[in-house]
């Protein structure tokens, strides 16, 4: 524990300061990072560590075109998507939502440590289906998140310097004791 | 970006060490830690920046003691539980959840940053309104999981020695180009 705990305040503000990126510039993502980013993937945690969660890792130019058109605009421009793939298990639809979730925001935090940008898009109406037979992806699995990873486009999109969006009040997010 | 990216290595291992802790000592948590933990957790990204999740701060013996009859059970030993609460939109329920599960993780890590442990549970069976009405949390709103923090009880639960749960291997997780 003493190393996760050895500067609290510089992991703290590494966590808080996370952004979502929208627009990349064309620089592929090194191996060395994506290979970061997939195991800390891996290593999610997951409700009674049943890991529901699979990626599948999408480079080609065409392919991620047709993942933008699906709705996941994000795939357009990122060098590297990852599309995030469930079991589709009907009983179990809110924990592999919840899981997904979480996998999701530590593939974006996986991405920050290497000074990456990464950003979440949903796939919207046919765009799931037509992925899963674009990919080879089963039926009967759930697909409706991509995360595109690459290096910001910070002049189409100055994320660094632009103001982050707003966030309710710490009396509006946190109630003390009850609601 | 610079101060993100300083230390990729370190950030990494940090990310993918997480481990879930489920036995906590009575040790208080520091205000200041609490605070950060709570930061990190409003400062969560989520859909179209609805921000949909807050949460409620338990730290009174008796109300843990019946979170943890309603299925949470790290709530009993944890010093600190946060009852986490979404709108409960119907037509937002998948947001509601991934966003949900997003913030968890940052939780859990946030926690991780001050060296202490974390450990998500969800309520059961009649929890969530056992735990509505508690904690006076309207009817309408979506409660499900709860946030145990605290210092690790390493005796009860050697979390740190204990191997971690098997994963997947690396090529049954991320699959290249197809899946």
């Amino acid at each position: 524990m003493s190393a996760v705990a050895s500067d609290p305040g510089a992991r703290i503000e590494f966590l808080r300061r996370l952004r979502q990126v929208r627009a990349f510039r064309p620089d592929p993502v090194s191996a060395a990072a994506l290979r970061d980013v997939l195991e800390v993937g891996r290593w999610s945690g997951s409700a009674s560590n049943t890991q529901p969660v699979e990626v599948v890792v999408v480079e080609d130019t065409a392919v991620r075109e047709q993942l933008a058109a699906g709705g996941a605009n994000t795939a357009r421009t990122a060098p590297v998507a990852l599309v995030l793939v469930t079991p589709g298990a009907a009983d179990r639809f809110e924990l592999e939502v919840f899981d997904e979730g979480r996998l999701c925001e530590r593939l974006l935090l996986a991405a920050a440590a290497h000074g990456l940008g990464a950003g979440v898009a949903w796939l919207k109406g046919e765009g799931p289906e037509a992925v899963k037979r674009l990919l080879g992806i089963p039926a009967g699995r759930r697909v409706r998140t991509v995360v595109g990873i690459g290096h910001p486009d910070t002049a189409a999109a100055p994320t660094r310097d632009r103001p982050a969006p707003p966030r309710k009040p710490a009396s509006e997010f946190a109630h003390r004791g009850r609601y």
